[in-house]
């Protein structure tokens, strides 16, 4: 047995509260070396007087899946007194060990203090998300660029509406009235929940170089039309979702331009990181930025005021405007200090609140239950990219890339991860898949069929195209003869089809089947008490006859997609770039 | 190259700043797998045009040890911006590869993506414990035992000093006074901190069953007296550490007998983990309690007047009485939120107090920066015991110990771990060590050249036994013809080799050298710029010729212990169950 690779830590992903009585233990095991793990566990104080034993139970864990090259493990227990030890008893044809903190032993050792420890299940550091995200389909909204629906207030040099490509300069007056007027096109596609990115008032089109953080930007609106929309957006059952740049300032920012007239006499000095005087607005700038952008000064949040500043900045847009969460930009740079008190503060404000971090990386740091709710799962788009659109990555490959990200996090968080294919700082998925239309629609529906609540970047739903910024943050399309039909159709099923199963938004037992890089196809399952679903998907250009594994043969099920009853044979047969789902 | 071994995630101990500028980067690999490491790194925002490609350097990291499974390296740095992105080149005869967040590859990956990330060194997210604790030599006092220098106050019964043997409920009347009049002696032993098991009102000898955590056990003496104490202890240079038992209440705490009575009218039904009314006091209790005893119930920390009630409590101490630290019992079982506030207050009261947990088991989730500064480090207790007093363990299976918890966590958290032989929860070391005072020499040797801050329990210095609790909290003898003189002599000694040598209190390039079963024979060193010291520990009985690293042979260097200038030569003679000290 491969003991240098087996894994396990408390906390974190290995060992967490799924909620206030049960918690999840996992194992990490090297590929294909266990075949069997059985969680041994007891509670901390059982001692047995008479064989001077700590008193332990067993329990089998479930195989979880496997990447390049780990297997994982599962098991779920509720110990009675919330207090638990426990270790691993790990079998295969050749040996049998039992795992512990101290390490491995051929017999179970007797000292519970020999034993990994979840020491207490305190309610209060369980991971708990907003209930409604889970089910939320969200809908990225670039505001300048979604629609125009009062040219009044159009600023100065405003292009028509969709007449050239955007620049990182141009202005084209996308505003809230657009949005409103448009909430039933938002309606009719199924969407619950709205992504703006920023909002507030600023120098640049995108507006992550804020001015005022108190301040809509004049070009969407007033406060009073922001309002209205919240409330129309809530009456139809739709949340909203506002974009903290709190990592750094806009140039034009008040403190800022104190900083650089009064230098050091400036009462904001502190606000941000200076590093000399006078300050030197220009590369390389002598103050913290935002990579090397001397017009985005890094924020001082540890500063006392700053703090005070953006908290209520955090506050004010929920009290105020009654908005349902938070994405931070760059939160990744931003102290965890911060964050947590920005936790408190916005869970104060309304207890249920997303809180959605922008992280590309590994983000375990910030989601133990103290700081964030989710980070935008892009190692989740990258797989499916890399697969499906690039063609970069084997299918094995692919199945690796997925198990591992859903391994990386507690099943509680996968749930609300941010799934999404591509946004205001990627080209968008139609031009990523090289203008093929069906392979975009496979990568959705895997993003569909996945845990996690998932985004649409506004205009992917009608085919839209566009390379890298500013490509990708092209005018709306409203000209319905140029919107591609088909694809806003079969996003509105997939969203209807992904609301009716709830199997389909957790990644329970969900597993790859029979993976291998002959064939570029796609096969996995999730499984409950009562379903099981099966995916399979056809990612070759050409009709293609499938084996269906034993298992599933002549079973009767519902193919969801249409709906009909139907048994699978031990083959089917499946278009090219399609797929089939069927419950059982 | 054993991939699947290969481990290595951001933030923990594996990526951590210990400093405002600077990252320490660890990595583990299978055994005597990888020869080579080398850090491939760079700020996140560099990228050559040119060459389409991430900007990145190169630094070699060091061994930094072996345990049974794993090795360990290590490697500091400082980003020019504080930002950094990094993986590792691994080098064996066989392999070379790149080890990134996304996994391995042959040829270096030019995204910056790719690899690891610790997006920004924040100050106030650097885990930062007291200076003064890394060279602080505690000592435990178990008040009812220290000394009982006002009879007056005696509880009722008390029995003659150290007239009988101690048994749970018997008392002897120590007392603050006591420990008053024996400040002198703590002095002369080298003490800087004095550690306090609990001091407030409550039923039992031991007073860990509080009745009212806002006064002093009146047997202890007034609360002017334990004013006077600590400012003594201040004026030698003495600090002053208390023990908070805020996992559970005792039985006489006044809202849990307003439970008892009023049930389900109790204004203070919420203060515990009731399951049901009338509250049973007795086995099975209806609500929480520590471990199984219904006399301690336990507190719901999660409860908004608990808090407060308990913050207070650890401010009141600090602010009234100047006190130094809390130690802090059953420490995992409270949750992590409440002990995020315990630390913001009691930090806003004192800056550089020391929050010490008691955990026996694996700690990271509470040493973050964010709960406490160090625990009781156990782990290592065992690693010694089990060695040296119980010839349980081989010496490379001590060696391995050693390096685990030595890689266990941050070497910021390791300057700062509270290293102890035994406790009012143990046997004393010289009944583990089977009476034999030579080896518990050795084991004193080892605790006092670790890193870390040593602590001695009452009576050890001298030479007291005693079994596991009650045996273990014995009456301090203070005859001087019973007390083992030459013991103290020699704890001195140790005191003052430590004081000297900050290179002792530091794990910097810590490791063992010719580690070999067959002897019973322990080598380790430590090294700094300037300096390095060996240490060689003859762990047998009888006298041995001792063979010498070539590296060290005909070196001069000081003899730490006899500070006599000293050269080895290829072969070291040394006494039974005695060490050599020697720095170059």
């Amino acid at each position: 047995m491969l003991k240098a690779a087996i894994y396990h830590r408390p906390k974190n992903e290995f060992a967490y509260a799924i909620d206030e009585s049960t918690l999840h233990i996992r194992l990490k095991t090297s590929k294909n070396d266990v075949h069997k793990v059985i969680l041994v566990y007891g509670d901390p104080y059982d001692f047995n007087e008479e064989e001077k034993c700590w008193v332990s139970n067993k329990k089998e864990m479930t195989f979880n899946g496997s990447d390049d090259l780990h297997d994982y493990w599962l098991v779920a227990i509720s110990p009675e007194h919330r207090r638990l030890r426990y270790g691993f008893m790990l079998e295969n044809e050749k040996a049998s060990l039992f795992y512990t903190e101290k390490g491995f032993y051929k017999e179970q050792p007797k000292d519970a203090g020999y034993y990994f420890c979840f020491p207490f299940l305190n309610k209060i550091d369980v991971f708990s998300p907003p209930a409604w995200v889970n089910s939320t389909v969200w809908y990225q909204i670039f505001p300048e660029r979604f629609a125009n629906g009062n040219p009044k207030i159009n600023p100065e040099g405003a292009l028509a509406w969709g007449s050239t490509d955007p620049t990182p300069t141009n202005f084209f007056g996308g505003d809230f009235q657009g949005v409103i007027d448009h909430l039933d096109y938002i309606e009719e596609l199924g969407i619950t929940g709205l992504y703006f990115t920023p909002i507030f008032k600023a120098y640049s089109n995108h507006k992550y170089d804020t001015i005022d953080y108190m301040e809509i930007d004049p070009q969407f609106g007033d406060k009073a039309t922001f309002k209205k929309l919240v409330q129309k957006c809530h009456e139809k059952g739709i949340r909203v979702m506002l974009d903290a740049v709190f990592n750094h300032s806009g140039f034009y920012f008040e403190p800022f331009q104190d900083v650089l007239k009064q230098g050091e006499n400036s009462r904001y000095k502190d606000w941000f990181h200076l590093q000399g005087f006078p300050v030197k607005a220009e590369e390389p700038a002598n103050y913290d930025t935002f990579a090397y952008v001397p017009s985005m000064p890094k924020l001082n949040t540890e500063n006392e005021e700053v703090k005070k500043y953006l908290l209520d900045v955090a506050r004010y847009w929920i009290e105020e405007f009654d908005i349902d969460g938070w994405r931070l930009d760059v939160a990744n740079e931003v102290d965890h200090s911060f964050w947590r008190e920005f936790r408190l503060t916005v869970k104060q404000a309304k207890a249920d609140a997303y809180i959605l971090g922008e992280i590309w990386h590994d983000s375990m740091p910030w989601l133990q239950g103290d700081q964030f709710d989710a980070v935008m799962n892009y190692p989740l788009t990258s797989a499916i990219t890399e697969y499906f659109a690039k063609a970069n990555i084997s299918t094995s490959q692919f199945a690796n890339a997925v198990t591992t990200v859903t391994n990386l996090y507690p099943e509680t968080v996968n749930e609300v991860q941010f799934n999404l294919l591509g946004s205001h700082d990627t080209p968008r998925i139609l031009t990523i898949s090289d203008n093929n239309k069906d392979k975009v629609k496979l990568q959705m529906f895997v993003q569909f069929t996945m845990a996690g609540t998932p985004c649409i970047y506004y205009g992917d739903e009608i085919g839209m195209t566009g390379d890298q910024d500013p490509g990708c943050r092209k005018c709306m399309i409203w000209d319905k003869n140029k919107q591609d039909t088909d694809m806003f159709s079969f996003t509105q099923k997939l969203i209807s089809l992904r609301k009716n199963y709830l199997l389909l938004r957790t990644n329970q037992n969900f597993q790859f089947i029979d993976v291998s890089d002959g064939e570029s196809v796609v096969m996995y399952r999730k499984k409950d008490e009562r379903n099981e679903i099966l995916v399979i998907i056809n990612n070759n250009a050409e009709r293609k006859e499938i084996a269906i594994p034993a298992a599933y043969q002549n079973k009767q099920g519902e193919n969801l997609w249409d709906q009909q009853k139907t048994t699978l044979a031990s083959t089917i047969e499946i278009e090219g770039d399609d797929f089939h789902i069927v419950m059982f």
